[in-house]
C-alpha cells in the first residue's frame, strides 16, 4: 500500500483562484483504487517556504509517492514535467515579495532532476483518456520549478520515496476571462486528469518509451 | 414562444467527429426556460447543400431563432460571429470534394451581413457564467462563413426570423489530442454556453455595448 | 501613368514609433518602376480625422491607387486585408481619446467593402520575394480598419480609383522587445513588401486566385 | 586573445536551408573587435556526430569560446539558452535516421549544464541594439539540446574553454513561407545578432543579473 502526498499552491500573481488547488482539494479524504490513502495540501506560492512545507508534510504522513501540481498559464494540455534546474529566476515577486534572480536553489546541489514520475506512461494514459497531456521540458523558473527541484532533492537523499514528480496545468475556465485567448481546462477534466497520473504511478511498473520530445 | 433551430456540423478534415454536432444534439427535443421548442441537426460539411438543408429545416420548423454552430480548430474561447462576408476561399475542398477560391458565395449579394444575435449580451452572460468568450470579427472563409452569409441572406428576406447567427467553438479535448498545443473546451462547458446563449437571445431585448474589438 | 498615394500610421497604443509610417515614409519623393509618382503621408490614429485627411490626400495629389498601411501587433506576416466592415469597436481610445463601440463608421453605408488591391497576386509575389504574406479577413475593429472602410466608401463613388486596400504589417524588431514573444519584420523587409506590392498593382490586370482562406 | 568556434547545422526536417548555418557563414574568415579569429562550420544534424566533429573543431583549432547556434522553427526571438540536459527524446529521425527516445546522451553524465555564456549580458545588449531576445529554459530534446550538452559536458572537462553554450534563432522570411503564420528574422538581423553575441562574450566580465525567467 502506497501513501500518496498530492499538493497544489495558492493562488499567485493578482489571481483570485489557483487551479491546482482547486483540482487537488477534490481528492482530500479519498483513496486511490488500490486503498492507498491520499493526502492534500494547498503550499503557499513561495520559494523555500513551499519546500518546507512539503518536506514536513511527507515526513508527517510518511508518503512514497509525491504530486506535486502547479499552474501554467497559458498552457492548453497537462504538462507532465520532465526535468527540474537548480535555478530561481523569478519574473515577479512571489507572494512574500521575494525575487530572486539567477540564484541556485541549492547552494551545492546538482544542476537538475529527472521526475520519478512514469510520464510517458502518464501521458499515454490521459491521451487515452482523451485529455490532451504532453511531456514538458522546463517547468520555469519560479515556485513552481522551485518546488519541484526542492522535492526530488529531498527524494534523492530519502529512498522511502518511490515517485516524485511536478504536473502543470492549465488555467480554469472562469479564470482564461481575464487572459483573453488564453486556453483552459475545465476542473472535471483536471480532476480526471490527476485522478488517472494517480492510478498510472500505482499501476505502472517501468515507464512507457515513445516519443513526445521538442526540435526545440 | 419562439421557435429555436440550432444546427451543427458534420466532422470534417480528417476529424471524426465535429464538437458543433456533439453540442448541438444534447438539446434534442428540450424546451428552452419559457418552453420554446428547440430543434436540432446536423449540416453536412458542404458547401451549398448545407445552406440549402439549413433554409429547408428553417421552413419546415418555422423557426423565429436560427443559432448555427461550428468548430474552429485552434481558438481557445467561444466565438460570437459579428460578420458574414459575400466569399468563398477554400484551404481545403469540402466533405463532397468542392473547393470554391475566391468566389462570390451570392452573384448579387451585399458584401456582408451583421448578426442578429444580441453578440455582446451573449459573451458578457457567458463571461459572467465563467465561460470564455469573446466577439470574433471573421468567421473565415470555408463552409461556416458561407452558411452565416445564406443564413443572413436569407433571414434579410423572411421577416419571420428574430434573431439569426453563427458561434464558432474550440475543439472538444479528445479532438485536441491531435493537434499538440491547441486550446479544447469540454463538451459540458460547450453545452453550457450554447445554453446561455439561446436564453440570452429570448431574455434579452437591445443588444449590450461594451468594448470587444480588436486592434487589427 | 498612375498616381499612387501611400499611407502610414502615427503611433499609437503607447508605441514611440509605427512600422507603418516608418517603411511608408522611405518612399517619400520616389516614383515607381514605370515612373509613376509616389506620395506618402502619415496620417493620425484618430477615427474620423484619419479617414477626412485621406481623402484630402487623394484629391489633393489626384491619385488613382490608394495603399493603405497599418500596424499588427503580434501578426507575424504582411497581411493583404480581404474586407472592411461597417463597425467601429475600440478596444482602448484612439490618439484623441474617442472610442466608438458597436457603432457604424457610415449611418447608412453598406455593411462592408471589398479591396481592389489583387491581393492574391501581391501574395503570391511576395512569397515569391522570399516574405511571408497571407489574405486576412479581418482588419479589426479600430482605426486601421475604419479608414480602410472609409476609403472603399469614398472610391465606391470616385470612379477614378482604380485600386485601393489596405495592408497589414508586423513589429519592428525595436518593439517586439516590449511584447515578450512579439513577432517581428526587418524595415528592410516592409520595405520591400511594400515596394512589390506597388509594382503588382501597376502589373498585374486581373488578379490571381489560389486558395488562401481560413477555415475559421 | 580568444579563439572564437561559431557553428550552424545542416537543414533538417524537410527544409533546404537551415538559418543557423545561413547566419554563422558569413563570419568565415572575420575577426572579432579584438582582432580573435573565428572559426565557422557546419554542423550534421545527427545526434553524436554532430559532437564528435564539434569536439573535433574545438581541438583542431585550440578555441576557448565556443557558441553554437540552431533552428527554432516557431520561434520569434533570440533564444539564449540556460541549460542543456541529458536527455535525446527525438519526435522525428535526424539526418541519418537515428531517432533516440528518452535516452540519457551520457550514460554516467550529470542531469544538466548551465551555459558558461552571459547569457543575460547578451539578451542587455542585443535588446539596446532593437533585436528581441530572451533566456529560454529549454533547447529541447532533439539534436541542438544533444550538441549543447556534449559541449558542456566536454567543456566541463577541458580548463582551456572560458565560455560555452547554445543560441537558438528563428526561421529566415523565406523559410517561414512554408510554415503559415510563423515567426521569422532577416538575415542581417540574425548576423547582427550573433556578431554582438560574440563581442559581449568578449567584453563581458561577469554577467548580469535581471529578471528574465518564465512562471512555467
Amino acid at each position: 500500500m502506497a501513501r500518496i502526498l498530492l499538493t497544489g499552491f495558492a493562488p499567485f500573481n493578482n489571481e483570485t483562484t489557483n487551479p491546482s488547488w482547486q483540482a487537488v482539494r477534490q481528492f482530500e479524504g479519498k483513496l486511490s483504487n488500490n486503498g492507498s490513502p491520499i493526502f492534500v495540501a494547498e503550499l503557499p506560492c513561495e520559494f523555500h517556504r513551499a519546500t518546507e512545507e512539503l518536506v514536513s508534510l511527507i515526513e508527517r504522513h510518511q508518503c512514497d509517492i509525491v504530486l506535486c501540481v502547479g499552474q501554467a498559464g497559458g498552457r492548453a494540455e497537462i504538462s507532465l514535467e520532465r526535468v527540474a534546474i537548480n535555478m530561481d529566476d523569478a519574473r515577479i515577486p512571489d507572494n512574500r515579495g521575494q525575487q530572486p534572480i539567477d540564484r541556485p536553489i541549492e547552494a551545492h546541489g546538482q544542476a537538475a532532476y529527472f521526475s520519478t514520475l512514469p510520464i510517458k506512461a502518464i501521458v499515454h494514459c490521459l491521451r487515452q483518456s482523451g485529455i490532451p497531456a504532453h511531456v514538458s521540458n522546463t517547468a520555469g523558473t519560479y515556485v513552481c520549478n522551485h518546488l519541484f527541484y526542492g522535492l526530488m532533492h529531498y527524494a534523492a537523499r530519502n529512498e522511502q520515496i518511490w515517485r516524485a514528480g511536478f504536473i502543470h496545468i492549465p488555467y480554469l475556465p472562469e479564470q482564461a476571462i481575464a487572459h483573453p485567448g488564453a486556453p483552459s481546462m475545465s476542473l472535471d477534466t483536471l480532476v480526471s486528469a490527476l485522478d488517472k497520473a494517480i492510478e498510472t504511478c500505482l499501476e505502472q511498473g517501468q515507464d512507457l518509451h515513445f516519443a513526445d520530445g521538442t526540435l526545440s
